[in-house]
């Protein structure tokens, strides 16, 4: 295994993270004998031991990890060092209390759990360079040391937002630096209405709590503010790691369905995107899946969550991302915690694997029989025996090894992309117009449906590179960026190669500034696609509007639909019951004037699709798709045999065309 | 239009709410002059501009608003001003922080919205005077201005209680005045249970946040006492206004299904009683409705929620009333926000004036593209070009236009009179019993009955002068106050011309120190209705009880029922299918020991407004009538045509017997 | 009636709850010979009277209750005392506003309704103290007093838990009893987790509010903190009351399905457990029950939930227990307030008898027309007419003089018992890791499932002697404590007169530190039975797993499962349609690795039974039965006439073998 890390550093490999704090001095090294010996090559560790590292202010204590760095080295382990600050000790919560954030009741949180800090403290900020420059500064040129995650899932437990002193005189201080003066401010934000005219940044508050809702700029910019101090508080621990440990990854290992602050823009200072996979629990708690859905795929997860992610988060760092922690068993955190379908660790494993991934890590090596994660499975059970996820791994290793050639060539670009962009969420939070509008989910049904098609796809920034895609989707960009556009006028330029363009309803309906665009939606996207929504209505569940064509219905919208003016040159390829344009299309932009269900979702987007030059493929629903290099690879999600009779089954090098539960076939590809 | 008005003040106008504060000045001649070419007369300005009236303390600012007041009455418009006191100025909040208003965790609510003031805060009583004196001073012998709006919307938001230290004070010293000594707090509040007494005046909380529930007397008391607050507040306005601009008519604008205080006592310090209308919003969110009963309605309203409050607000002001918001098209605040069908906002217009609104007023002239109601539709896009609530209203205006002889006859007195009591309301929501016993929704169950069967219907106070009317309903009048037993009494004088009376459950089954009568419910009502109410049940969500007659079962009782031992002198109607008696008579007195379901309902009010003498038509479900003078009118809420053979087609002035979706027609009725 | 209880004193009598204070005096004596005309022999008063025994700090008014008491007792009731500390006086709380309580978001609740205390307050303390030393030396030997009852329901109203200053001093001080020093504690709580280390106990703070869950055991310790200063505060009032009031019984009224604290505990503090029985109240708040079963049993209460808690209490104070308030009508604080069916309250009466109870007394003797309990239905109605309740309490005492030879015979220990133990309710609500996980529902399934099969039951703590019972069921319990592991042992011991045990899901799946064990679940009942849960998952409400046995599936899995690797020396009596085993056996201990459905449960436990040669009847679903002495009786809780062939007619003293709704039958048996 060893061999392939060193023939080429990008091909995948199997990682897993550990805690030594957690466990007697004696075990390490066999722990990680053990881990070489499952062909496990990364681990992680490190990420919750401040108060072990610096047990009092100033005051370090490095001998216990200056051993286990030692052993696990010597194992032929390669580490990545979590920086501490996601559970700060009680110490410095007790010298500096303003440490603690602010919940939207105006309580301190306390103690005893993590992440009880505030990105805008400054005695936080202060302390928290401490620790990592000490970090770096002494294990910052280990020869063993491949990468740094800097803190724990930013986020995580809704930590994004702090209602503290420190925060308003943040918060207060970045509108200055936006609007330069309060009638600056007052004019961007509409204060005319309602009376809300401020004479001074000082006046400004929090936008919650208020009698009425606050407006929604207002909502916008405490957001944006909170994602910039996110920013800010990561690129301080990354600009230390970067100079006192050169030649090492930064990292950070993000969550699914999170889009707390501006993702892309913290991109711009990682090397490598990590994120964390629990597809049982996301699954769980995903809200825009119907019950009938929860309990489908309540063993195998919901087949597009992990690959959602997978194809997010290779877009924030230029194709370079991370499984930093895989689950290996039940969770403890969802309401409902099931055990996966025997095979699917390792179906996981090499979905992520499909998609691209450096490294799938494992979570966690062995089970905690205490504390807040006592019931989170690992590799191995609390009485370290070997558990069913350490079983899958040490399979996945064994296949990874035989793979080694067809898997050391890189993953190529998709055909296919879907533009993300955090802002748009915010803005649908704030303004969701019908109760049951989530960005996320639009996002994710969107993916879902051209996924079903077969299609492998990147999801982009909208301010990406998007000239050489053969298909851009873009579901709820409520705020068109000056970049997007920037593509859009640079496609006009040459028609014979420019991608085909598929919008979603809400598209261009705001401005930066959180106001409706002087010529109404879609704003500056008129200027392509000729057309004014003149209403919308949110329609309460129970409600659904046919669409028509050719004298047929051929879907209905849900939860969103619009009343669209189009000018003639745009051809209305199917209609509202009410004779109002549904689907359009100019050229090579498409417009659909609401949520549609996702049957009609899916034709419509494979058409969309076959007019790119693209091939789709009707799968059922329970299998997937997804190419990296010339390997195909195909899934089985659910609980039934799948028979098919498409996989040439000389050519694969994995499983078979009869693809069990939990299954998984590849095969090399022309 | 202009002759009409001064033909007949009485006469229906219609009119629009507009803030010339929020657009440039050089829009405001042109929007002057569409809105006169509309057909629309009055124009509604100023209840929220306060921080530009007043840009700091003392300091007026009074030359924009005599220019766009100038360039209104221009175009011919008369105006009603708003009292901008709903919107007090970051300057005043910052000066005396005392005036936010505390919500029930006891934080102070911030400002950035509206509202955020406290009834019981002199420091507001103080600033309202100064800036509502100074507004009177100004403009109150203008000749254009025809009318005053005290505030806006007082309650909405949830601001009718606060729990602030002026509140505090406030209850305190009116339970002083109203019980005189704590000894007759203490004995008329029943301290002796769980050891409540008290020794001071000063040692009353408020009702909220204890171990267990409050003394429901001591919360009644408390919203008594908020009630009051509210009244002062309204009347120290209107006294200002009276004074320093005579001759102009003093009104507020109150919301649908809205009891936070005793409006009728309100309506005795108003000239006229005005109400915001939003069909959609109310649908949307009455949670008394079915889930099918909010979708089937989502696009027309329930076709009972605007006339109910017509009609109850009618009650008010001794016949006086408008409609000072009128929804216009979608609306923002509701979890789904439906488009209106094509023709409602002209058929919510009709609605209004077959009911004998005065005026009509939409909401709003131009949808604004930024701040909180950025969604609200309005007469125009944001974009300044008509929207099709626009073309609807200029439709009515053109309508009223050729009816103009017959509108300008009065509205009739209605023969059939159905009590409100917001005291009641308060009492159930106090104790409820039941989950979902709920004061208003009773009350317009009620109401729907009897409006299916073609009935009008004047909504009243238990004080109003009741001998006149044919049949009088009172569902749930928890507490049986003097002057609706001098009726009775008055009505048992003289047999042959009293009304029919209906009684619901819980009648009479308070005192006015909610207490159970002395000879239990229906305490003073046994005088003339000698029964005795045993025992109540609430019955839980699925628990269906039959009700029989003749043998047959014609219905259930939902929600309540009843035990009641009868004395021989009654007529049993119908029993219970455990032999107790559901439907009770004595002469002409009715009582039904149930919350009965919509049909039997519906039933047992017929064979009452029979006996009352009133003709009844049983109507489809979409359909329904109202005359207004010698006019009358047939509106069809539903997507279906509704062919009326009972419509003289050769009388009609306004549509025909086939009346089409959100269709309107009106014929000459003998 | 008198001599009944002069001749066995253990013979079950009749009460009432009775507050002179709140009536006239003049009603006084008139109230207590209709007591003693209906057959009452107990009453109880005095609890909620603080304020009128002592008006003001220290200066005590005790001539209105010496004269209640005597006319009390000259009509020849016996009297209980009741404590009347769960309504601290206005004055006191003034005096020291520390005394109120303070909930999860850190507000102090207010004084206006009952139980606002903390029981952490060195001051309540000196307060209770005073005021039950004085009531103790006024009327501790009063001839006609016979009990003493502690303060009032400690816990209703959610009141074990306060985050009050004094309760943080508390919880600090205990865990530095319990743990000797920082360091133990930081090891037992795993506090090497998250960086959790602390460095003194001062730096421990509440488990709430945290971002994150707090850790298990700092949850667990809090509750078992709180449980020790309930214990500490009762044992203060019992140790005074037992000094000043020798040979007079020591009590608290419990309360339904609550275990907020160490009940078994209190038990040896006390002389009777008594509890406050509610079924109907009980029936509609049971979330665990079905909504269908709501409705099914809305007006007979479910039939096993007052046989549950009589069972129950009859386990806390060595057999001795009362029904302190037995529900007499509707009750006013479920969410709905049904009335029971004719015939309840007299057999609810007899099923508590048949129990065992020593007295059931009735709440209350009248319904009071005002405050928070106006609604509370009484024996009488509140204009003092005689109500259904106070007839059916008539009845029941005139068929126990009836039958007062059978009745004075002891009440026989069941052959069933099924172990209760609160420490697994904390733990399981502190970590369900499945969301419908519920101690409590779980032990009412399995006890319902059993006495559908006709069997007494015995709930007994876990430290209780187990040896005599034929079945010992013993469902989820997390924690095995060493008395329970000592049972087991010493049945070993003697295998041909051991009772059958079967363990539930989870049992053994915590150390007492709340901590996985060191080899896995069922820890050290692994010693007999040899097995190990490798992994559980929860199963989210639709997902149902199929057990199957000689090829048939026979029931499902809900909630919960287990993967269980079992030594080859245990049977596998059926299996989950994975193969993994589901019903385990080991010689006379049986294991069920699920959540089951209730037939498969009642099914299993019937086989267990008859294992353990019990008798077993699989009964209707409305019908159950109950033996007292050589009484056996059956209850109709159902609506329809039950008709029992195995009711021998010539030996019926009570009833026959047709039973009508709410019925109840009693015959000699052998």
């Amino acid at each position: 295994m060893n061999n392939v890390v060193a023939a080429s550093p990008r091909a995948p490999q199997l990682g897993v993270c550990y805690y030594p704090e957690q466990w007697p001095e004696s075990q390490w090294a066999g722990d990680a004998q053990r881990m070489r010996a499952m062909g496990l090559s990364v681990v992680r560790i490190g990420e919750f031991a401040w108060t072990r590292m610096e047990p009092a202010a100033g005051t370090f204590d490095w001998g216990w990890l200056d051993r286990a760095i030692a052993t696990l080295a010597q194992a032929g382990l390669k580490i990545v060092l979590g920086t501490p600050t996601a559970a700060p000790p009680h110490w410095l919560l007790q010298a500096c209390p303003d440490i603690a954030p602010v919940d939207a009741q105006g309580r301190r949180k306390p103690f005893g759990s993590r992440r009880h800090y505030d990105f805008s403290s400054p005695e936080f900020h202060a302390a928290s360079a401490r620790i990592v420059r000490a970090m770096a500064q002494r294990y910052g040129q280990h020869p063993a040391l491949i990468a740094w995650q800097t803190d724990n899932e930013y986020g995580c437990h809704d930590t994004i937002l702090s209602y503290s002193d420190a925060a308003l005189r943040g918060f207060r201080g970045w509108l200055q630096r936006r609007y330069g003066s309060v009638d600056g401010l007052n004019e961007a934000w509409g204060n005319a209405f309602w009376s809300m005219q401020i004479g001074s940044f000082d006046e400004v508050g929090f936008p919650i709590g208020l009698p009425a809702n606050a407006n929604p700029i207002h909502a916008l910019d405490f957001r944006r503010f909170a994602s910039d101090e996110v920013l800010r508080y990561n690129r301080m621990q990354a600009d230390i790691l970067r100079e006192l440990s050169p030649g090492r990854d930064v990292l950070h290992n993000f969550m699914g369905f999170f889009g707390g602050f501006e993702l892309h823009q913290m991109g711009h200072d990682l090397d490598v995107a990590a994120w964390d996979s629990y597809p049982l629990g996301s699954t769980d708690i995903a809200s825009f899946l119907s019950e009938a859905e929860r309990v489908r795929w309540a063993r195998s997860g919901h087949p597009d969550i992990p690959a959602f992610h997978h194809d997010l988060y290779r877009g924030l760092c230029r194709g370079r991302w991370w499984v930093m922690e895989q689950q290996a068993g039940p969770v403890n955190w969802a309401p409902w915690n099931a055990e996966p379908l025997p095979g699917m660790v390792r179906a996981w494993t090499w979905e992520a694997i499909a998609h691209g991934a450096e490294l799938v890590s494992y979570f966690r090596w062995r089970q905690l029989p205490y504390a807040q994660e006592q019931m989170h499975s690992g590799l191995n059970a609390s009485d370290d025996s070997l558990d069913i996820g350490g079983r899958e791994a040490a399979q996945v290793a064994l296949e990874m090894q035989s793979l080694r050639g067809v898997l050391s060539m890189p993953t190529s670009r998709a055909r296919v992309a879907l533009v993300i962009d955090y802002g748009s969420g915010w803005m649908t939070e704030i303004q969701p117009h019908g109760a049951d509008m989530d960005y996320f989910a639009g996002a994710f049904r969107w993916y879902s449906a051209l996924r079903q098609l077969g299609l492998d796809i990147d999801l982009v920034a909208a301010s990406a590179p998007l000239a050489d895609y053969g298909l851009v989707v873009v579901p709820g960009l409520i705020h068109l960026s000056d970049p997007l556009m920037a593509s859009l006028r640079a496609a006009q330029r040459r028609p014979g190669r420019a991608p085909v363009w598929v919008f979603g309803p809400r598209s261009g309906s705001k401005t930066e500034h959180f106001r409706i665009p002087a010529g109404l939606a879609p704003g500056a996207l008129a200027e392509f696609l000729p057309l004014q929504v003149r209403r919308v209505e949110s329609l309460r569940p129970g409600r659904r509007v046919s669409i028509h064509a050719d004298g047929q219905v051929i879907g209905h919208a849900l939860r969103w639909r619009e009343f669209v003016e189009a000018d003639a040159a745009l051809a209305i390829d199917a209609r509202f019951d009410d004779g109002h344009p549904a689907l359009l299309s100019h050229g090579a932009i498409r417009y659909v004037c609401a949520d549609v269900d996702g049957d009609l979702l899916r034709g419509w987007l494979e058409l969309a699709a076959q007019a790119a030059g693209l091939r789709t493929r009707r799968l059922p629903d329970a299998l997937r798709l997804r190419r990296r290099g010339n390997l195909q690879f195909a899934f089985n999600y659910g609980s039934e045999v799948l028979n098919l009779p498409f996989v040439p089954e000389s050519d694969c090098v994995l499983g078979s065309p009869e693809l069990p539960p939990a299954g998984v076939a590849a095969w090399v590809a022309s």
